[in-house]
């Protein structure tokens, strides 16, 4: 199926928080979903955008039963290694499922990783849920390494009244 | 005890990358460690910058049994969740062993949350090896939740051969 990869514009924030919303139902997490596509739209396209995002879009003809035609996203953005400089992180990676198994996922994950390759990146990270073997599957037959069974690392965060408590004590 | 927390500056970055293979050899990881001063000046320093630091200094009459008076550091930079806008995330944060129980890893953790809250990010994230148990101790203490623990959430990256092949299917 003919399908581009493009970047993001403003006016695709609509979309993309609907994937957003889409992919946190999967993930049996929609509770956690704060944001709207005008935050999305303010944090990623004003003068220091906090990320960047790709898009997958399937001609009209293709569109899907409710009528979308932007049927997957890709949203990254640049972090640091102090072992081994630039990273690229791969922040969400979605497709809708009517139109899985047809490579569009790889070619999103593909154009985040060249991406990554020419602003010197050494490194594309990202999280999958422990229990998402079809991910996991997906990204070790890329080639990808779980650092987590690996190495041991495990992904902390503050939050809420932790957060405050520890900026309040600087 | 007297201490500064104060941003990095680019001749800071020698004793910055001294500090980041002492805490690769507490990790027991020291092979890992490819980078190097004039990386580290590069990409902190340029006009983008990849990463932000801060250093902690201590007065020359304090200095280190070997000399130094940048005696801790905390690296981080800028993030972004889909599910909650803005983040914060702390890529490294070390205090010279001599200088622990000061309040020094504190310090500078809560300058980073500082910084994170000013800037409207809701969360402030990190991680860490599953066997410190002195580090998970300290941040739990502060109100930190291992979300690979909680939710599921391991950690991957693509790198190298596996980084190249990707990027070249693009």
């Amino acid at each position: 199926m003919e399908c581009v990869v493009r970047p993001c514009r403003a006016e695709d924030c609509v979309e993309v928080v609907r994937m957003i919303k889409e992919l946190a139902e999967f993930e049996k997490l929609p509770d956690q979903v704060q944001i709207n596509d005008q935050v999305l739209r303010e944090d990623g396209f004003a003068n220091d955008p906090f990320y960047r995002c790709l898009v997958a879009e399937v001609p009209p003809e293709h569109r899907s039963r409710d009528g979308h035609t932007v049927v997957g996203y890709g949203l990254y953005f640049f972090t640091y290694s102090t072992w081994k400089g630039r990273n690229i992180y791969m922040e969400d990676l979605y497709v809708m499922p009517e139109f899985r198994g047809k490579g569009i996922g790889k070619k999103l994950m593909s154009k985040i990783a060249e991406i990554g390759v020419e602003n010197r990146c050494t490194q594309m990270k990202f999280v999958v849920l422990d229990w998402n073997q079809a991910a996991i599957d997906f990204y070790q037959g890329q080639g990808a390494v779980d650092l987590t069974a690996a190495e041991g690392w495990h992904f902390f965060h503050f939050e809420g009244d932790a957060l405050e408590q520890l900026a309040q004590a600087s």
